[in-house]
């Protein structure tokens, strides 16, 4: 997926800048990059390899390089290079990008054949953030060629470019990822996830809309395309991606996931002794579920966090296999001959739960019982770069519809409907192989309810395949 | 503090010694250091700075170093480089220490007096567990040797040695610091966090006694010194330093928390909404808190682990209060007009404490109420090198004991009494100083109960003074 | 400068671009680059700063990400990043050049006007080989896009393309710059030197002339291109920038410089006790001064080679004087009451000559002659990117031609000719200012001679002014 | 070999250390060190692998450490990690070597008998240098330490020792390997190489004695041992080892080799087209021969300074050749049709002499005739650290004596007699076998006369087996 940060400042932007992108590492772990403007018309840029080591890590002894800049862009990327700094008609800037392009090749032969060029090549690939570039160029002024990629781009796209005069912010034209503006005495800035804000003295100013288009600087915001009337803003991002400390569409995260786990528990009558979560993404539910249920909850299973921080999947499956082994240690005593119910937040290919509950068995649970907080990922997700969801054989919901219909698209919305034959049929395949007491997904209604949005308003494509470009 | 891993294997050695001392980074963040035996009798070592990065992330590209060793020692130090690789009249060994030696000047004295050496300087000064080897080789045999660091060291010293016969595991004389035995199959380790064994698929075999020597081989344990009679391992490991999941004296720790709070909880009958975690070593307590006392728990305070993972604190002031500012983010979403309870695991210099009470305030909270999960902390600790007290007089209790008795040292029994006059008064000058609304410690009592063991086996000097050399 | 190095082979390519490019080091140190092309359509990258460390330093490393490829291209630049990759409606290719652009500026505005795009910028200025790319990609086809380069860009620009089908190497329009061709048993090669060749194996096929564009496979060369009649050679080339086993249009370096030694020696009567040379340009001319002399040759000043081996300037003034002083030893022990001849390649600002010589009489001789194996330098270079030529004044003549004309433009002609009334005011004050005993230059003719080929194929416009666009 | 460099000033000595230092680079290529004592007490140290990287690009970026201090040593060294710190009953100090110790095994023994330990392990054996160490720290004061490694150590040992008040200079007791004092205002420095001096201002004050000690304040030498009587100088030092600009015992390197030539050129009638040397320690020699001869001098083979530059052999053979192949460039152009004639400084194996012989008939010499600048190597030496003569059966004498006699100890004396039936006889096999036109070797007498030193003073070890322990 990816997060990005931006600000402008009458001081000095470095180290808001450098913190302020850090708290977006929860969002990629491929490559970082930072971008500075400097008032002699310099533009700085260094991006780094996120893979083997920490943004912070990678970027504090390069810091020297940005003194004396007062505005800046930076990124944390799950795929290609970023920032760029792209010199045009328009005059020169950089840009960071969260997006997807569906139909990248299609728009990349488009315009070789209109004589332009390519010269980032991530891996030996065209750059998406180059392609986007391009088409921006396109334009004649920025908010033409930023209009541009919302009518070309097929998938979603949320920008920063760093220009000579301030930072413009240009998020996805039907919302699907957030960007948040933070404002404190002297600057402004503005991010993927409001989280990053807290601790920099950034106050949330407002929320970007659907299509919204702004210019940032030191003194002011200055709206230069208005937002659109329809958003599709992600739903997953409450309950997978997002810090629990951020805020979107003024609906915070920990928040949403408490009220799912209450309602969903205070519904629950299972005779359990304790209520736990995975690990980090169920522990907030799993708090409110531990609330609504009226149990106390219990760490049965920690993170070593220590050394083994990152919450967020590597897009490598050996290295997501073994961290997934050695960062969460099941206490043992803790365990013991105890009727545990656990709450995690999705259930993708299911191996690591299967491998986490095999664990929770043989250090002596006697039951345990499976939570999950949103309902059963049927489709994967066309417009956001999730690293998880590649294709939609992958998910553990297709296997069993490939097997059970002999066709992994037969019949979707039926498996898509809670309750309905179909549904509970699959869900008690899934319960049987992940080798659980029980299993209970969240309803559509009660994870809609919990975000507190209406569900116009949100994309609910994983789960019913709703959403369309 | 400071923690090791050893492993004798019939196989290669090398994954499990790699990520069993990686899982002892919560105990330092200074050094890290392995060395291994190889058939053919050298010894391999390398030793890295862990102050700019992780352990894991300095120590896998030189892996290859060690391939083929079947015995091999780990540290992460939080004072010295380790291990040394020592050649003497009793052969070549490498050794690791858990240690404090109190009287390390002295020692160094009657040494050059002997006209032995020291080659190594750790920042300029002798390195302490050159020191404990030095001692060792004025034995006839490595328990005659040993015996002499148990006769000569004050504070406390745990160690192990990679011979070319196994590995020696010797712990402290008084037990102060634990170590414990691992089997798996056609291997044994051994380290001071069972935490360690847990992924690595070694099941916890014993713990080894105070004073008690063994040599272990891939094919079973030897018994070199039996075990003294009496015990003082240090209380504060459940309190602060261990890991959630690590077990001393078959006492687990995250037990030990949820049931101290607990205890407390269901003492406790203020006025609040929830209860609430300073991460990480007040969630555990929390937990308990809230079951004792029959509230919801809210992570009103999450830690920014994807980058800013250490539980533990660096010894640089500056380092450890940009550390505090930045891995904590307060969740204003959740704290809003709300009565906040909040434990934590003990109070040093309360700096950082203030620092946070001051932040919730801001957020909204109505009342802050704090809960310690440990007596004040009166007296510095003689026996065990911990990072964060170094002088009595950065102890926010005996700044207050100095201004209203005139002299830090004085009626300090008084004040470590619960309850008494100027217990109460202490603790009143403390809630107001840190900005609270109540604040409350647990009481010796509790702790021990909680912990389980007969007081007499506990050090609690830090609380009340008791044990010494 | 910069030199540049490329392979097309049956076999892998990489041993062979690792080297050959090396061997361009003396050429260049600011950045190294390599590209490679795999069978599998994938382009490889990787560039280096070179200013810290050495070429072979910082790619060895990295070599295992080229394996495989059979076709590559590498470059030593003393000024932007390369190689780039870049994508284009003529497919992708990969592009080094060895150039300079004086109209950067405008044709940068021309693009831009064509909304074309600049990606790369090195130190925030336009990469000056992506512009050459750009005026490629505007043909519709490599030819086609050559010859757009040939009339567009005023300087010099010689280049290879790595293609898809082979390598694509075009040499200056005016033949400013050199390439040579080298072959062996199933590989041809392409380089700025023909040093590159000897221990990799090539024989020279032959000499790409003036703008002709050749492609070469690994089984044969195809011209695409033929040379152009008149031919501009830099002259300097031998004089300075060469390594003394390379071969420009069939005549050597070191024969060269040997053969310039020997005539003026000849014709010289001071009376000497020996010739030395200024290391490392100033030995050949030497050896054959003292041949030419009847006199011994003495290394009165040694290079320290071991960690001082750049023959080349650095383009950082500061650095560029540490260099000088540190790299250079004079030897006392065989200067002491010598009268010694010393030959030197060319005079610039004559600082560091002047340090020099200052050396040699503190050491003890009794008199110290210069020869320097060119005419005075008079005007700068507007075709060929040289580090130590920025500007006319920074030239010794031409601030002495100011002092005495009031205007440093004025009577150039004059003090271009040999042996004039102005010349020879000139050379005495330069004299002067040396501290020399005497002074000579080499007369133009003498040059040409020892060069070897017609006046009117080598520029030899920083003497005379001669040569233009 | 090694090389060191030591300085005390009463300003800071960081620079004069660094560059010092790095001056005696070419007598090492695997470890470099530099230790530093700082007024507060402390002292610094910094060891780095110069296996793959140079001396200044290891240790500039660590500089800062060393700011401040006003008196430091650094070595430059081929086998040991060094400079060691030590604590011992002699207070704390640093110490380089340049050593060999042939007797390392024994004295091992005899000090762990005494209950010494030994920490410093490179590469897993002991390190000579905290050998020596433990050996001085033996005596009851500096001298009488000192005295005792004269009275144990069988091979050779030259000393610095950095301690609180000043540098303890100390040189072989035989004189085998040079020290020599230079001074400039407010400072003293000591080094192997008087090479180091130029550049950094200190003239050279005077050579120490064999066995002598001093020590050096930065206002004064004191003398705390007094010179022996006799002396035995490596006389190789001068044909191989030295730098040209250095200077031994007040003999100049360069002028030693070229005097040696010029004897032997003013002897040598054969009809040669011109001289050439071997770089770079063949070119001294042939430009003494060339003058002698009355032919000029060419330099038909060119070593690739700019990229490889080391003169120094590296200990690795694979290596060894790889360097020794890449490095030197032959010049086609100036071989071709010619007579020439080689010097070189010895013969070792021969393996690349005989490399070297083919690629110049290869590129045309009709004739190669070979002159070497001292005589045969017969035996191996016992004394000094060298890293191309491991064992006796390496050199191509002894493999060639072998043959004739069936054992490679037979006869040595005969075949180390010039002109002997035996001599001429091997000096033929290995003409043959390198593939040379001609083949002599310098006689005893004639490097002895071109060193100008008494022969007794001089060790001739390797030629005439003479001297011993």
């Amino acid at each position: 997926m990816g997060g990005f940060f931006g600000t402008v400042s009458q001081q000095s932007c470095v180290a808001d800048l450098f913190y302020g992108t850090d708290y977006n590492s929860h969002l990629g772990t491929r490559r970082g990059g930072l971008a500075t403007y400097h008032e002699d018309g310099r533009f700085t840029r260094s991006i780094h390899n996120l893979e083997n080591s920490y943004f912070r890590t990678k970027f504090e002894p390069t810091l020297d390089r940005f003194v004396g800049s007062k505005s800046g862009i930076g990124i944390i990327s799950d795929t290609d290079s970023q920032p760029l700094v792209i010199n045009s008609h328009l005059g020169r800037f950089a840009i960071v990008t969260v997006a997807k392009v569906q139909n990248l090749n299609e728009l990349e032969a488009e315009l070789l054949a209109q004589n332009m060029h390519f010269a980032e090549l991530s891996s030996g690939k065209t750059n998406q953030t180059e392609l986007i570039a391009l088409l921006i160029t396109q334009g004649k002024d920025f908010v033409d060629g930023i209009e541009n990629v919302y009518r070309k781009v097929q998938g979603s796209c949320s920008m920063l470019l760093l220009t000579e005069d301030g930072i413009i912010a240009a998020r996805d034209k039907w919302g699907r990822t957030p960007i948040v503006i933070g404002r404190k005495e002297g600057a402004y800035a503005v991010t993927s996830e409001s989280t990053a804000f807290a601790n920099l003295g950034y106050e949330i100013e407002r929320f970007i809309g659907p299509g919204e288009i702004v210019r940032m600087r030191a003194d002011g915001i200055e709206l230069m395309r208005k937002p659109e009337e329809c958003m599709q803003i992600c739903s997953f991002l409450w309950v997978y991606y997002g810090f629990p400390t951020s805020t979107y569409e003024d609906r915070n995260v920990e928040q949403v996931r408490f009220e799912s786990g209450r309602i969903m528990g205070s519904e629950d009558d299972t005779d359990v002794d304790c209520v736990c979560g995975i690990p980090d993404s169920g522990v907030g539910m799993a708090l409110g579920y531990a609330a609504g249920m009226n149990r106390p909850y219990h760490r049965a299973i920690s993170k070593y966090t220590p050394t083994w921080p990152r919450s967020f999947t590597p897009s490598n499956q050996e290295m997501r296999s073994l961290v997934a082994k050695m960062k969460l240690i099941s206490n043992k005593a803790m365990m013991r001959n105890k009727r545990v119910l656990f709450c995690d937040d999705s259930i993708v290919r299911g191996t690591q739960l299967r491998d986490n509950v095999k664990v929770l068995f043989e250090d002596g649970a006697k039951e345990v019982h499976m939570r999950i907080a949103c309902p059963p990922l049927i489709y994967s997700c066309p417009f956001i770069g999730f690293t998880t969801q590649k294709s939609p054989m992958e998910l553990m919901t297709r296997q069993i519809i490939k097997e059970l219909e002999g066709d992994e698209n037969k019949n979707l919305e039926k498996y898509a409907t809670t309750d309905s034959p179909e549904y509970t049929k699959m869900v008690e395949i899934m319960r049987e192989r992940l080798g659980l007491s029980t299993l209970r997904f969240s309803k559509l209604e009660t994870l809609v309810q919990a975000i507190g949005l209406p569900k116009c308003q949100l994309c609910t494509h994983c789960f019913d395949g709703s959403s369309c470009f």
